[in-house]
């Protein structure tokens, strides 16, 4: 088994450590004080900031900009962040433009966190608080459990700003919930056999499906040849609804039920244009068939509706015979800004 | 001669009137004073936000965060907006949710700036000041004259905060310059026709070249079956580069003299996977054979580096057999949200 593989099993486990042992409380304080928030990532960490824009946004209506890192990367002449808090995220704490855009918040005075999975990297060390991933070392380059485990943290900072009873055992099915979905995906080693030789994936998800829509399409991009595109649908329908092709294939993220009028439409015009599709949806009656999410709260759903994306991009990487713990053309941190 | 064909040589008059006429100074004014703005915007109007962020982010140190439309559906549940000016972009001024945006920031008292190009749009009438894109009726259904219309009238709002008279002199400088480039594009037929019959084009651009890298990608797909995705080369390195095949092609916005040596790198390697290639820059020296920039400052070229990309999409969609004034799929105004 590979150590991918190992570690998409981890996230459930991963997951009942973090919400035990995560302290999020010195940086839900001061986010919970702040007017504004700038968020510095790339790559899966962006996606997963996509996610607090949108939850802090909905949960809190806090207002969450995502920096243009190579902004900062002359701290003179670096964007005047006012009053905004300004959080990094990255997995590995190494990526020098997003160290950059703290080293930056630091030099005009401003509070910084880090959500990271090295307590000691230097993007930790130019943070005033430190979140710690607490996801144990991710050997496979592709990042799944610290993607999961920087969305419940995410999570975690938004019910300790409003903490209610419901929110908090919403997080606390997480896991359980998450270690169903791996296993079932996992258990059939054909499910995504469909997928292989399809030219393009074109994602489709909305709101909080947003950020998982980018990380299923980034997943397979990095895992497999295939090239995959994520859009919302209002800007697939505005344009690039044109390149999607008979030879190509469709995947849906819908954590929402019931699902609007305007998705089931899009989603019925997308699967006619395309050879086969992949839905993950709770409302299983309008997508059927799908790849069925359990009936929690939308803005807990991103948790789970990475997990297929996650388990396809390996069983499409395995066919494909690419190592998949280090595929081709890529390296785990990103020095080259 | 199609509809789009005309509009793409209207480029150089139409920026010629922009800044004769196009008023910027309530929008300067406000902006100056900002200490924070907030765009929305979809589509191509979302990668001349991009090119906003850049300009203002670089030149001004002005903190640019680009909307999430979706969170600003409900006024009551919208981010709260803090101190930010607030500033929607759409062509037709009709995309509701963008609409949305600018209603929710006039319910909290926010200043609000339209740049359209119809003055009695919806999108007019939320806001405070309104920039009229003056680019004339734009009837083909790919943008391609609002959007060089919207650049510069970024750029003019850039040069009315600071003035200066390089500045100056480089704007008035774009219309003969865009002349000459379209010109050159359109007349040479078969320019575009190696991309005929791949099967991805990866488009690869950072800093001001980031928004013209975008752009390009979205008109490839809205006119032609070809996918196409744009990248700052940081985080095409970090994973994506693995979706990059001998069957698809690479195309290079590079604005920029000297380029620097990340890139030259990145570009080798990006066109040592590829069939066939097309570099935009302006050290042609670096990237020989390239479609060449004039030796004006980076700001300036996103103006002309996004040509290329117009005339490829419409030299393709003509090659494809299809209707270039209004593609498979597409619709000039979005009204799903």
């Amino acid at each position: 088994v590979s150590t991918l593989e190992q570690e998409i099993r981890e996230q459930g486990d991963v997951l009942r450590h973090r919400l035990e042992h995560g302290d999020v409380r010195a940086a839900a304080k001061t986010i919970g004080d702040a007017r504004h928030v700038v968020i510095a990532a790339r790559g899966t960490s962006d996606n997963a900031a996509r996610y607090a824009q949108y939850l802090w946004g909905r949960e809190l209506r806090l207002l969450v900009g995502l920096a243009a890192p190579s902004l900062y990367g002359d701290e003179r002449s670096a964007p005047d962040l006012g009053d905004a808090v300004v959080i990094g995220i990255s997995q590995s704490g190494q990526s020098p433009d997003i160290v950059s855009v703290l080293a930056a918040a630091r030099t005009q005075r401003r509070p910084t966190i880090a959500l990271t999975n090295d307590a000691r990297s230097p993007l930790a060390q130019q943070a005033d608080i430190v979140v710690d991933l607490l996801a144990g070392p991710e050997r496979a380059v592709a990042a799944t459990k610290t993607y999961t485990a920087t969305l419940v943290a995410i999570a975690q900072i938004a019910e300790a700003i409003r903490p209610t009873v419901a929110a908090r055992r919403t997080l606390h099915r997480l896991p359980d919930e998450v270690d169903a979905l791996v296993a079932a995906q996992l258990a059939t080693r054909k499910r995504f056999d469909a997928l292989d030789g399809v030219d393009l994936v074109t994602v489709v998800g909305r709101g909080f499906d947003y950020a998982t829509a980018y990380e299923t399409a980034l997943k397979l991009r990095e895992m497999t040849a295939i090239p995959a595109e994520a859009f919302s649908p209002a800007d697939l329908a505005h344009g690039p609804i044109a390149a999607v092709g008979s030879r190509g294939a469709a995947w849906l993220i819908s954590g929402s039920t019931p699902a609007s009028n305007e998705l089931i439409t899009l989603w019925s015009d997308v699967r006619a244009r395309t050879r086969t599709s992949v839905a993950v949806a709770a409302d299983t009656a309008q997508f059927a068939p799908a790849i069925a999410l359990p009936d929690i709260p939308a803005w807990a759903q991103p948790v789970l509706s990475i997990i297929p994306g996650q388990v396809a991009s390996l069983r499409l990487a395995e066919r494909g015979g690419v190592t998949v713990d280090a595929p081709n053309g890529l390296t785990k941190v990103t020095l080259t800004t």
